[in-house]
């Protein structure tokens, strides 16, 4: 797909791209670079590129894709530091989670010569760093391109397909548009999860080792994702304000009205949304963008999941 | 354990417990009891019990042992017809997930010769009904038992003994701080997952459609807890009322904290409660009561989760 492609940033997402990468021979030599000497060592260990820097600038030379995975408050760093440096006809692109404001950091800084194809591939655990990557991630999972108007649909189709051969679907859409998607079907549900945890960590009724001992009545699937990287979420909030502001208003605003159905005991309004709420859950399964297994297929213990986190 | 076992509602609890205590020869006998007859002839098809009846008062004649898994709002009903006809030093007991209430259903329709061990096993998937129950649902996950003041010990320790050999650890507390913990660990978690799968519904900027097609993002792991049984819940939110909107103005309140670090864009604020969530994650694991594998051991398509959903 490309004769040289660059990482910038070797962690969860960008240690997955090298991997399916190199399995299915996407690029003919991979560029690993990143910041910290540690970070950079460890992906050399594990194989993942087949050169390896901490200079920015060196590693772009002469790439046909540069793929930027870093937290997305580190763009535009990322962004002057490259862009000198860029080969002409080069595909610049990143995996941010938000997409308007990493366009306003990046473009200013990126020469004409070179083709910016923003790109949010949305997948991942929580786990995050080098090791945390695998081949697979990305496997019927969306990857969103939000190229800006003018960009060269050649270039744009180029990053397409090197998406499809990841294993991803590929849509297009405005950045304003795919931070709208996104604050409701990921950033606030990071929000909320990261609150009740952190509201569970402050009761005085309830000790934290009640909440952790009980938490199978619903709370430790919370916890799951407020275990994700606190960097890149940091980043997230910070640089997708007005759309997550938005959509938690609407949150708040629904939640009110449900605590009003259980102060005034309205039966009949929670059945109504406990039942509606089922329909969106058979959707996703449908897509096959989750499993239909009961409890995510890890309900027994010694079961398949089991298995596999203890390797 | 019981000579004979009488189980008033065969779900996805009910289904569980018949199922440990026929493989495990927990029960001499088995009596399954439920109002419909279509869910008790599911029940006898796949051989939950040894006799069915609708007939709740005859279900529960000769039994050492009444369990009672229905919607908590039926509770009373349930103990107003079987109290004249339980044996003397019964035990009875039930599953559900409010405790100071169904004892206040409960109670005063009981004789003062039976044992009344008010239990909940903090356990389940989102699925429900005969068909959904399995034999390792209990298995290292906890049963709280709430006995009132005056309750015969042993009476309480032989239920705490049939749990136990159902695989589940047991602990005892008051019913009140039962449903104080369990609004938080349990109640709270499923009523923003409702919330938040009914914000998405009916959102005007975002599509049903992008919302399903995204959820990978973290929107899908609400939607399992929100694919849980309309009734049940409805029950819980309507009869442990002061708890949860005691505990929902907990969430609120720092739910608002939140949107001002956002807001005025405190990344120092965000990043530390980031951190601090993670520590809750890592006990949950620890403990047993969660897997460490990443994405709940579901992430790769084709995985272990996958394989088991497709039989």
């Amino acid at each position: 797909m490309f004769g040289r492609l660059t990482l910038i940033g070797i962690g969860l997402i960008g240690g997955s791209i090298a991997r399916v990468a190199r399995r299915d021979g996407l690029a003919g030599e991979i560029v690993v670079s990143t910041r910290r000497q540690e970070t950079l060592d460890r992906a050399a260990e594990l194989g993942l590129g087949d050169r390896y820097t901490t200079d920015m600038a060196a590693a772009v030379e002469g790439a046909d894709c540069v793929i930027v995975s870093v937290p997305v408050g580190a763009s535009e760093a990322v962004a002057q530091a490259i862009g000198p440096h860029l080969k002409p006809g080069a595909i610049v692109s990143d995996v941010g989670s938000v997409k308007a404001d990493v366009v306003r950091q990046m473009a200013p800084h990126l020469p004409a010569h070179a083709h910016f194809v923003p790109a949010h591939p949305v997948a991942g655990t929580e786990h995050s760093g080098p090791d945390a990557g695998f081949a697979e991630l990305f496997h019927n999972r969306w990857c969103i391109l939000t190229p800006p108007p003018g960009t060269d649909p050649a270039a744009v189709e180029h990053l397409a397909a090197f998406w499809r051969a990841t294993g991803s679907k590929v849509e297009t859409m405005t950045p304003e548009h795919h931070d709208m998607v996104l604050a409701i079907t990921s950033h606030i549900p990071h929000l909320i999860a990261y609150n009740i945890v952190g509201t569970a960590a402050h009761l005085e009724q309830v000790t934290a080792s009640e909440v952790i001992k009980f938490s199978a009545g619903g709370f430790r699937d919370f916890t799951r994702i407020a275990a994700s990287d606190p960097t890149m979420w940091r980043d997230v909030f910070l640089h997708n304000k007005e759309a997550v502001i938005e959509m938690l208003g609407r949150f708040i605003e629904d939640l009110f009205a449900l605590q009003r159905a259980v102060r005034f005991s309205d039966g009949d309004a929670l059945f109504e949304l406990f039942t509606k709420t089922r329909a969106i859950r058979r959707g996703i399964i449908d897509v096959g963008q989750d499993t239909a297994a009961p409890d995510f297929g890890r309900a027994s213990a010694g079961g398949p999941a089991e298995i596999l986190a203890k390797g």
